[in-house]
């Protein structure tokens, strides 16, 4: 290692990374040793000859995304942002991996750390989000390019474990990427036959290559993982074919060069000093601890080709907004994610006492008046399109080589979709929206999860919110999904009333920006109610109070959301009747009802008047809100199939038995 | 149709299902007549010349398993239940599809609907549970089959819709399948090119075919869908493949016969008097609707090849028991899913003040306890069986072509394993496990719901249960997972606040037949509480109460469950010594401790006194035990990666802030 040859300081760098990352892993006595070892090579490869970004500036727009998916192996990465020169990530990050208050969490968190483009560590994830990423540059170079102006342009790259590729969510992204012939979309398979359990071969027997090519994938096989060469010729190629996504399928031996070479126990144990020391004498290494040795720093450092790259861009920029002021003015606009000031005006307004309208409906129509002023708002659905209203008309179809449409048909990937939900987002410039049944939020609750641990604003269309669906059935009724949403930190989740609630809802979508909302919508006609964007951006507001002449105070509060609303008020109507004053409370937001002031909530929650939720969901989100002594009116079962006004009944969802209800505790 | 040759009968059988499906779909004005019109032939080839069953007895456990996986062709089945002769399934039942009270839900129901091997409807997972059918079936047959004495020995069949195809469960569950080489599963796709929204063509673009053999599938393929012979000739063929699942690819038209036929019109909407009229005029069918000509009637009843099937496996069984005395009897319990009774005895017991544990070391001990005495308690982990502690020892690996192992590979399939649980447990005769860490119940929650939905007693092993993880941070700690579990109608959660209740929450799960347990464990050590299975069967139990000599009852109840357990006992001695005399509450399972009366519930949670619930997770289920003027301590953001002791600290669960929120609210 004494001569400073060009392959001496290459194989200096990639022994660096490694031995950051086996030095961090045994400080923190935790951690994942055997995935940076082997995926060094190639790692090294793509950001050193490759990747195109700027460590003084991480957010720049133009950069090439790489998203290591097998986030376990975060050393990886946090070894290379330290050496490229991103300033954050110092050695003392690297030497307090995994503790409180550094850049260097157990999985890569976006937010937390500068120079990630996601978070990963749920498997699968990571490159799902890619293919995300890679629409939403065809989308918008579809959108904004122009002749000698290339302003989006850039690759997409990520590496995989085995693991992300038994996860089902590889099959929907890898489908979907293959289908729209994403050829600027790269995947590294770290293919080291290891997992944590055993190798590879006691679960799987799949012809990987064979599965990739039978999606429309290019795949090319590196035999030599440490062949920094083969990698680099390999990533080429890939770059060169623009009509398919490309597999590149990389050998490499987990846990190179320890004494757990090649075994599972390299995956996720600290090796010991003992193993530490060995594998450094294997690698040839000869330094303290957290060494960097002088020729490494100098080689990696990226920041002034990183510089060099941006400032070219800008002056494209420039130029692109001088040839093309209208252009350059809105790409200004979609990459710093504005909103029209006027929103109030774009939305769709309902009369009072006009035709009852599914909040679908009104959501689409919504959608349809957004459309017009929010040029990247774009998205789909998993093959409910029809369903949930998600259509922009005259958007045009998102398909194989034709990127400008503005709807994509996800297919019947949830998961997925969700997935590219997030890599939409996270590229920046698009306003994703994705839509399903509400019920199969089920099936794409992991990557809402992490559109909410990224602060992602991606619009969550979930429509058929109930039993209300009617004659689908139990597997088709949620129950048990609001629960699930709500309990996501971060997240907002909206149940409209009627069409004006939901015209509000999607202005809450568009300006919350710190996390997904998701829109709850029903199926069935709900009666209109007068319009209160105030209250419902307040999450919870007073629809309708007691009798002012009758000098009572209510005696009862009925806090209800959506198609319950109205059943609120016909109840109330009816208690009325009886000589009970009710209060009815439409609460289409909890969480954003529990950031108001104490003074704003017991303003429509009178402290000690007794309540009465009702939903036709699970209970546990409303205990929160009747307290001792109130009622939930909600579903302790799942539902059944039969036409929705026989369930509403049959379930409880009538006035009879909320007056009855509302008698029982007062 | 005058001549009632075989051929015509055929024909007619065929033509039969499809005027019985499309008759429904039109009465009740809602469902899907697309799929039935296009599958009906290779439905009545399944079942009128392969399907062993036998109606008057739809359980009986030797038969060959059927799941409609594109549930949504729902009429289908019915057609064929009725037409097969099942007792309960009426002709006015068909007439009073998806209304309340009849066996004719909109998508088919298990539990609801004799002669159905599972729910279906959402879609990828009927399929996957016929991996875990055709696991059990080869599970079963390795441990109990004697020369001469097959007496497990069945086919599993399913037909999956293009939709089926798309999710990702698809890609987890084949990959099992071709690895496991389960060659007497046999999948049927019905390949129209048609989904909800669009031809497939927008949506895809996969060689499903390649797909398939790369899993290790044999692929066979029939290109006229209405062909009966050719159907027939694929299904003799995938049967005598013992080596290999076998998808057949049935090239079919959706809506065969109808004015949409083809089109995406044809799949979810009833096709309108008119349209029902044309379509019958394009099959040649001259009925009123609703009938069954009487040749179909006798040529489809299956009561007496039915009961012929039976009584020869009854008498195999017969000379079985009489063969094998020690077997038979295992048999004959493990088919009747018996409990030991003397499982107290069993279950390993730990002594109070001894070494802190684990609660999924302490799972991991008391499984292999239980799998001594339940010889079919089998399954294992999405390769995290190191983590989790689910492996069986001695209890053999289940491998392709060695079924007779009790630990499962599952690989990284979190999603394919839950389903193939529900299957393995739909069998009959499997006690199925199924792990991962806590966080990771997210991706197999749809699953996890049909467990319930089917009250099927998989026991879920989720362990990992908080922030308590520590270093793998904010993506590997659940904290919404438990809100999203508890939500679930039917199912049991149980987070055991030692190596006592850990024992006592596993002899709840088999316990109860009813639905699934989820056990949520601690990665990290707790100390040993005194045993008190009755106390943890409840639900909910007073571990410590205030001090007796001091003559006060409590002026606050501490309400924790898990690792927060031992906290709220040290913040209770804490409280004594600042003169506050506090209980504590053990609450390993609300579902259970809501089922109890109230005398029970009030003598543990003393009404009118305040209450302040523990527990590292979202907040959401607590609302309910604190009532008003209570406190919640629980996580209201999503975690961080640093040392569990840290966290906790940083977090709020410490000794120190639990005193402090008893005075906030005393």
């Amino acid at each position: 290692m004494s001569e400073n040859t060009p392959q001496n300081v290459e194989q200096l760098s990639v022994n660096t990374i490694r031995t950051l990352a086996i030095d961090a892993v045994q400080a923190a006595n935790s951690g994942h040793p055997g995935a940076p070892l082997g995926a060094a090579p190639m790692a090294y490869v793509v950001w050193q000859k490759f990747l195109r970004f700027n460590p003084q500036h991480p957010e720049w727009p133009a950069r090439d995304r790489f998203v290591l998916s097998a986030g376990h192996a975060s050393m990886l990465i946090y070894s290379l942002l330290h050496l490229t020169g991103y300033p954050e990530m110092t050695l003392d990050d690297l030497k307090n991996f995994r503790q409180w208050g550094y850049h260097t969490p157990g999985h890569p968190e976006f937010f937390h750390t500068k120079g990630l483009d996601a978070t990963t560590g749920p498997l699968g994830q990571g490159a799902a989000m890619t293919v995300g990423m890679a629409m939403a540059e065809q989308f918008l170079a579809a959108k904004y390019n122009r002749e000698g102006f290339p302003i989006f342009d850039n690759y997409t790259y990520s590496i995989l474990g085995d693991g992300d590729l038994q996860e089902g969510i590889n099959h929907e992204s890898a489908a979907l990427a293959g289908h729209l012939k994403l050829g600027k979309l790269i995947w590294l398979h770290d293919d080291n036959s290891v997992q944590l359990d055993t190798a590879t071969l006691k679960a799987e027997s799949e012809d990987t290559a064979a599965r990739f090519r039978a999606y429309g994938w290019e795949v090319l096989r590196v035999q030599d993982g440490n062949n920094l060469a083969e990698i680099g010729a390999a990533v080429q190629q890939a770059q060169e074919n623009k009509d398919q996504p490309t597999l590149i399928q990389v050998k490499t031996v987990i846990g190179f060069g320890s004494p757990r070479a090649g075994t599972s126990k390299a995956h996720g144990e600290p090796l010991g000093e003992e193993g530490v020391a060995e594998t450094k004498k294997a690698l040839g290494w000869e330094y303290p601890p957290f060494t960097v040795p002088d020729e490494v720093r100098q080689h990696m450092d990226a920041a002034q080709r990183g510089q060099g790259f941006e400032d070219a861009w800008n002056k494209l920029m420039d130029e692109y907004r001088a040839s093309f002021p209208e252009l350059g003015k809105e790409v200004d606009a979609v990459l710093a994610r504005e909103v029209p000031a006027n929103l109030a005006e774009i939305l769709p307004s309902y009369e009072v006492g006009g035709k009852a309208m599914a909040t679908r409906n009104a959501s689409g129509e919504v959608i349809n008046a957004l459309a017009k002023v929010l040029p990247t708002l774009m998205g789909g659905s998993a093959d409910l399109s029809g369903s949930t209203k998600t259509t922009i008309k005259d958007g045009g179809e998102f398909l194989p080589g034709s990127y400008q449409g503005r709807n994509v048909y996800f297919g019947v990937r949830e998961f997925g979709m969700a997935a590219a939900g997030n890599g939409l987002s996270l590229y920046g410039g698009v306003r994703p929206l994705v839509g399903t049944f509400a019920v199969f939020a089920d099936y794409l609750k992991p990557a809402f999860r992490l559109s909410a641990i990224q602060m992602q604003p991606v619009t969550y269309v979930l429509t058929h919110d109930s039993i209300g669906l009617g004659e689908d059935g139990p597997t088709h009724q949620p129950v048990d999904q609001l629960a699930m949403l709500r309990s996501v930190p971060g997240a907002h989740v909206i149940r409209p009333a009627d069409a004006n609630e939901t015209a509000a809802a999607w202005a809450m979508a568009l300006e919350y920006d710190k996390g997904p909302t998701a829109l709850i919508l029903s199926r069935q006609d709900l009666p209109i109610l007068p319009r209160n964007h105030a209250g419902v951006k307040k999450g919870a507001y007073v629809v309708k109070d007691t009798d002012s002449t009758s000098g009572e105070g209510a005696q009862v509060i009925l806090i209800a959301s959506g198609s319950e609303v109205s059943l609120a008020l016909d109840s109330a109507d009816a208690l009325a009747r009886e000589g009970v004053n009710a209060r009815v409370v439409s609460m289409p937001c909890m969480e954003v009802f529990r950031a108001q002031d104490q003074a704003y909530r017991d303003s429509v929650l009178t402290p000690g008047t007794k309540r009465v939720a009702i939903e036709a969901l699970a209970k546990m989100p409303w205990y929160e809100w009747v307290g001792s002594g109130g009622a939930i009116i909600g579903m302790d079962t799942f539902g059944a199939s039969a036409p929705a006004k026989v369930l509403f009944e049959k379930f409880g969802f009538s006035v009879e038995n909320v007056v009855k209800t509302v008698k029982g505790i007062l």
